[in-house]
């Protein structure tokens, strides 16, 4: 009853696949903000009508998987028959990887089930418990449940792993120093696990407004549509943080450093050709029912964009299938993703699967939770998440990632690019800085004494490719060593005039997101110099 | 023989009137930039042969105004014949103002011809003295020197003037309170004098890049292109240019508080419309010989947009005819000005007479000069202008327009708005809130304490139009009265999570353009409170 009454609230009647994709992996993400709607108020589960305990052998488990009529899953020791449930799981059909099997290694995924509603949900398919004969030490054994994360490829071992299940890895600050970053030390920003997606037959379907599906396999893609190049960069919303929890307060999520950033030259179709070819009039003013473009991973990620960014003649959005003129690698998506350019990286869904035209924003908690900034004084208590954005185009953002030494005998390139007259000692600093939305980096300032004096960085010449500025902007700066004080600061300014906040404390929200504020650094080295400069 | 150079350095060869508008009136910005490029290193003016001193009687100079064969001027008791000059003027065909009369009012006017070669070119076309008959105390007398604002409108009473001549008034902070300025009150940002244009005769003229010219009278346009609103925001790049001379230096230029921005209805037709009629492909992804969009006014001041903007379905251009309703008034553009929403107001030129599609920017000195910003420690000498781009798209901006107590049985539509749910006198805090290049508002912050705790302000629903948003946001906020410590501050974040500088020092430029470091408030208000409220 409880799952029906949310079936009926969907807008349409729809199949029961396609209400799946349509909420996307974490429609979850509106059971806690909007569980009274859905449900109404649940005060307790309904305990199931007193009667003899029933065991159930691991084995006839195993025997419920995906092929069986009847799907069962295990949580904790006990064992529910899910089957009538599946069509109407928020987070889709990423369910069915879960059964005849464990439940738990994805319920601590997914953190939308940390929720006693979802737990009086999965109440109501209790079918009976583990038999005692199959636990260790009261629990099923770890052989018996299965890694989600078991076919992740191998990686780099220069990245700097914050998490391994999910993979969330940094490029270290020392590969930081190109133009365009090896797909080896790309960095990794996972939320799920890789799924095993095979190229050769890899079919991407297009959902329009009204319900007909498009669908073209990855050849047809490659023969159908013209191809092209970008170079963009790639950015997570939480690079820096770890400078915003230290110099604010603490922010939830990853710690990341400068590395949660890089940047590749990217081949691919343009999703602007595909809808037109799916039948989007590409060029009218105002589509009355596709405000949004919903993008599906093949593991469960789900985000969207704008329609207007989508369709731009100049917005090169692209569904991209090489990667610095390889296919790309399994951690960034083969074989499909899409590239949003100039947006925030949690927007550019990897191993793309589905592309959904809406009049709705993806309702995944990564579109309408995890990626948005509130003011400094709110927290995730009694928060009206509904209230900010989620995030899509970027602020300008600026790094130092090599500070060095240099004696006027050894400018070379350098002096080439400065010209700094000096006959003194220098230190020389670089970096890169980059904006959101296609706006050029015109100018990065630099002080060497804390932001009490400032000289500009020379812009380094690059190879960038797009319609408009995608790429991060590569910056050196030579500074004289007299004027060099405690503190190494850099500010960047883009073509639409915007800076940098000065500092974090300001600009503070909860999850650390966007952390912008002016990059500094202690120089000379101390002992407790921050671990991005070596 | 130093015109003629000049001349044959221009890039095509086109009739000396074309070349005048070409320039703008100031390709004279480019005189001092490139003095020696233009006229090679002149070391001294070659003084006139010696001879007798030769007299001219007033009269006679009169007598060589506009109509006549041969033009002359008076720069201070001097005659200059600047017949054969005229067509080579770098700032067009305005010099034509001041033949007949004396050329000092317009000498000081464009202070581009405040340097030693503007005057040795001047010398080469001397032909004598004022008869001393003519002169008062040795001077020519004032009567008969003509004033170039001679025929400016009246202006309203209420509006802060900074300057007269030319006027340049801001609205006054008690008036900033509407969501829509009324005309008469919209502040008024002019280079030069307000030109005599003719509604019903008025002229545009369209130069495509192949140098042919496509004319349409006013009536054609209203006729022929389907009309839009918008509502914009017009702000100039000096608004708060007072804040950053207190809170870091001074800064050069007009000292404007928080009132050189105001928000009307706009009506009118596209510029994207009006080109495609003019031949232009204004569907090509690339336009080889068209990079920018020039615009001159009647009066003589110019200034470009890039192409881009100026074609974008979304872009919403405007050829403005009618400001909130009625025909535009004269001090914004009457009869026919571009309104350029989401940019700095410096490329909305009033009184537009024609538009030029060309590889260039408008060479004028608002396009080359004055309207850029530089680094904190850059300054005008030795700088080079060229390294930083003329301001286009603006950075996001926020002041507060009013403080007052309110008690907590008066809060009536406050309340409303806010459910603020206090018990307690509270202080309400108003302002507006606009970022550029289409960018929303979407949160405002307010501290009532210098900046240690924040809330966040209501934005009020308005009557916005427009495909993007080019309208500032008002908003509100209540601060309890005991959270209120000695300063209120404001900044505001836009929906690529752009936010405000902290403080004047990090954003500070010599010119002092885009001032939007937070505006702070001293409150209580205590004797030496900020004009900008009472």
């Amino acid at each position: 009853m409880r799952w029906a009454n949310q079936q009926s609230r969907t807008k349409r009647s729809i199949a029961p696949a396609a209400l799946a994709s349509t909420c996307g992996i974490i429609g979850a993400g509106t059971i806690i903000a909007a569980s009274i709607v859905y449900w109404g108020p649940v005060a307790h589960a309904e305990a199931p009508p007193a009667e003899e305990k029933k065991f159930i052998r691991l084995d006839e488990v195993k025997q419920h998987g995906k092929s069986a009529d009847r799907k069962w899953v295990i949580k904790g020791t006990r064992v529910f028959d899910i089957t009538d449930w599946i069509a109407a799981h928020p987070g889709g059909p990423v369910i069915i990887r879960a059964v005849g099997g464990s439940i738990d290694p994805y319920w601590d995924i997914f953190s939308i089930h940390q929720n006693p509603d979802v737990y009086d949900i999965l109440e109501d398919y209790f079918i009976g418990d583990i038999d005692p004969r199959d636990l260790v030490n009261g629990a099923v054994g770890s052989d018996n449940i299965e890694d989600p994360f078991v076919n992740d490829p191998p990686r780099d071992s220069s990245l700097i792993q914050h998490t391994e299940k999910p993979c969330n890895a940094e490029t270290p600050t020392s590969l930081l120093d190109t133009f365009i970053t090896p797909n080896e030390v790309f960095y990794v920003r996972n939320h799920l696990w890789v799924p095993e997606v095979e190229g050769t037959t890899h079919t991407l379907t297009v959902e329009l407004p009204d319900g007909n599906e498009k669908e073209y396999t990855l050849a047809e893609l490659k023969s159908k549509f013209a191809p092209f190049h970008i170079t963009a960069t790639l950015q997570c919303s939480g690079n820096r943080r770890k400078h915003m929890s230290a110099g604010a307060r603490h922010a939830a999520g990853l710690q990341w450093d400068i590395g949660a950033i890089s940047n590749a030259k990217w081949t691919g179709v343009r999703l602007r050709d595909v809808l037109r070819d799916a039948g989007v009039d590409v060029d009218a003013r105002y589509l009355e029912d596709a405000k949004h473009v919903q993008f599906v991973g093949a593991e469960a990620y789900g985000a969207s964009i704008p329609i207007d960014k989508a369709l731009q003649a100049r917005g090169d959005v692209m569904l991209a299938y090489e990667m610095n003129g390889r296919a790309l690698p399994r951690d960034h998506g083969y074989p499909l993703r899409v590239l949003v350019p100039g947006h925030t990286a949690a927007r550019s869904v990897k191993w793309l699967e589905k592309i959904i035209l809406s009049e709705e924003e993806s309702q995944s908690q990564w579109q309408q939770r995890d990626y948005k900034c509130f003011g400094p004084n709110q927290t995730g208590k009694d928060l009206d998440w509904s209230s900010a954005p989620a995030i899509q185009e970027t602020p300008v953002q600026s790094a130092m990632t090599s500070i060095k030494e240099v004696s006027p005998g050894s400018f070379d390139a350098s002096r080439e690019l400065q010209k700094p007259g000096l006959t003194e000692d220098a230190v020389q600093v670089a970096g890169y800085a980059l904006s959101g939305g296609g706006r050029e980096i015109i100018r990065v300032d630099i002080s060497a004494d804390g932001g009490s004096t400032w000289q500009q960085a020379v812009l380094l010449p690059d190879e960038a490719e797009g319609q408009q500025s995608w790429s991060w902007k590569r910056w050196h700066a030579i500074v004289s060593r007299p004027v060099v004080g405690s503190e190494m600061v850099v500010k960047a300014i883009d073509d639409g005039y915007n800076t940098q906040p000065e500092s974090y404390v300001g600009q503070y929200n909860f999850r650390g997101n966007l952390t912008t504020a002016w990059h500094r650094v202690r120089y000379p080295f101390s002992e407790d110099r921050p671990t991005d400069q070596s």
